[in-house]
């Protein structure tokens, strides 16, 4: 099946294991365009960065990239200058299997940092590697650390009758949080785009999905979002500002939404989704503040791990969010039950909100009462699996 | 004997259990002085305030107080107008007991949010408190919710062969975040010393002390810091800018930053005190920024729990922290053994690293090598206890 990255005309995938996951699950994921292709990306913010992702984040700049590959289980980050070397030799293994030029190819490293990359089997991996429209599957698979599930999302539009194909794959799991590239992402299309164009529509969907979930509220060394745009499609290319460019981000998002809600979904040791939105804010900032504050708040997370419908740490968090708002005119409902009434509890049906919190995902929702902005973001509830998973994930 | 909140002449402390917490243990800390005292606070910053609190933070503003009482098990908070009614008759049944002016007692509440305080049992509460100078102890039992010690400190200091005493109790546990007094905590003091003079020190012994604790980054709505001085000792009055208040305040201090660090040595599902300290920041915001983002995150503090030698994570949440430096000189060691020179990881001794990692106290250094500037925080590892204990604390 033509799935994630190979949904889209002229890209090719596969996903191998190399040897780089101690329990030999795929550990290698590469994409090969048939054509140089229109490319974008965004990049972490913090300001250590991995070394794969330096060349990633050089390479892209010109605006073509033709190939990406990504290598999960060890990632090549905080080594000094072997760190830069590797990176370029990963990119011209690939660039020597598939007859590209080493610049065209994008380079992406996740998994514990600080440990030496084994280049000898990211060599054997590529030589391994076997291209194929069915790969995309594989590719998702392999760029998986603690994630439990591969993530892939698709989404097509017409341009007068000719269909334009969006795919992608993520893998996100812990650290993430927003206001960056949250995780690592590719998405491939083939739309004919240019690069400019790319990268704005590139920006305003994350903005809309990646930038919008939390995990843990840590931020890796090693998070980007790459997007290829082949133009095998053969339809019309896509200018920015017109009607069509307004199909294809909206097509876009959808991908990034549904990408972004799997993510949350499947963070570490997360056994439901948190949808947290907040709602009649003064400013869309308030409405950032607050839901960011909520989403991010361990007891706020650990009372929805407990099923415990605790809105007085979710009133806390919005007074300790920044916003400006008057907590006397705060509701707050968990799904359907309103818990709170103008800042103090209501005698709400304990059962009824229990219900609720038991379901594979609970929208908390906090109405200022206020003014017209609203805003949402996605982040999963903290369980004693995150403590187990983090507490000897090097060791 | 003498400790804690009765350690300085003046002051009889009681400890009573009057129903608030379901295990019966004691839930109403009761101080009082046998005369008029000097007072500052410090209180919350979250936007949404405890009723007990406001009262506090108005009676205080005078000046002057003569009494504090604080129930644990059951916040006064987020209830409305009938929230504000509680507090003021917690005071006026003080002033009644204890022939007191009503605006001269100090209120404080902490437990869970949203549930109305039952006033009958404080009021029983309050009419079978026993003052006394043995009394600190039983105060400081009070005062605990999730803590697992009670948590009391004292110091004295001379003026010309003449003794001061301060002392004081805390409670903490979770919710503990600095900028603002991150517990509950009241101090006490037989200095002879006036309100402004008093309010000054007090801030400053919390920015060394309180202000650099995080358990889990989040802050409550019933954080508040007390201070009262009798006058009692019958040594010279201390005035600002004098040696005699430099005295006063290296005094003060260190009752804070005992207090400060059993707080984080006892935080919510702690196994361990984490002293993190950043070296050699080019601006002490710098090197506050770093300490703050490795003290509040997961991923660092889960990995301090499963004795694992991460620092990676310890160099990403640096990175992370808005702070200027330059990884590439960053020096990183846990305990004595240095584990990134550079920004590189060493080849260091796994099983020293493992030693320093199951101490009672494990010290992160970051030497940034840029400045000389540094700054230090204590935290706590983060457990699986903290999860089990905040997932259904309400309920």
């Amino acid at each position: 099946m033509e799935s994630g990255v190979t949904y889209a005309k002229g890209f090719k995938a596969s996903g191998v294991a190399c040897g780089l996951k101690k329990n030999g699950n795929p550990d290698l994921a590469i994409v090969v365009c048939d054509r140089l292709a229109s490319a974008a990306g965004l990049f972490t913010r913090n300001a250590v960065k991995g070394h794969s992702l330096m060349l990633a984040q050089q390479n892209v700049r010109g605006g073509y990239a033709q190939a990406v590959i990504i290598n999960a289980g060890n990632a090549n980050a905080c080594l000094g200058s072997r760190g830069d070397e590797d990176a370029l030799k990963m990119a011209a293994l690939m660039a020597q299997r598939f007859g590209l030029a080493p610049q065209h190819v994008l380079t992406g490293s996740t998994g514990v940092i600080g440990k030496p990359l084994p280049i000898d089997r990211v060599s054997a991996g590529i030589s391994m590697a076997v291209l194929s429209k069915q790969g995309g599957a594989d590719a998702a698979r392999a760029i998986m650390t603690t994630d439990t599930v591969k993530k892939q999302a698709e989404a097509s539009f017409t341009i007068n009758g000719c269909e334009v194909r969006i795919g992608g794959m993520a893998k996100g799991a812990g650290m993430i949080h927003p206001d960056m590239a949250t995780m690592i992402s590719v998405l491939t299309t083939d739309a004919a785009i240019d690069a400019q164009a790319l990268q704005a529509a590139l920006k305003e969907a994350a903005d809309a999905s990646y930038n919008r979930i939390s995990i843990d509220g840590e931020t890796s060394v090693c998070d980007q979002l790459l997007i290829l745009a082949s133009g095998a499609s053969g339809c019309p290319a896509i200018k920015a500002g017109t009607a069509d460019y307004t199909l294809f981000l909206d097509a876009l998002k959808s991908v990034c939404i549904t990408l972004a809600r799997m993510l949350a979904a499947d963070g570490e040791g997360a056994t439901k989704l948190l949808t947290v939105t907040v709602k009649n804010a003064r400013t869309q900032k308030d409405a950032q503040l607050i839901s960011n504050a909520i989403a991010t708040s361990p007891l706020c997370k650990t009372a929805a791990f407990g099923n415990d419908a605790n809105w007085g740490r979710l009133l806390t968090a919005a007074g300790y969010s920044g916003a400006a708002f008057d907590p006397a005119k705060t509701d707050i409902y968990i799904g359907t039950v309103q818990v709170c009434s103008s800042g103090g509890g209501l005698d709400f049906d304990e059962a009824a909100a229990l219900n609720e919190l038991k379901q594979p995902e609970v929208v908390y929702t906090v109405d200022l009462r206020e003014g017209s902005f609203s805003y949402t973001m996605w982040t999963c509830d903290f369980s004693l699996d995150y403590v187990r998973i983090n507490a000897d994930y090097r060791t």
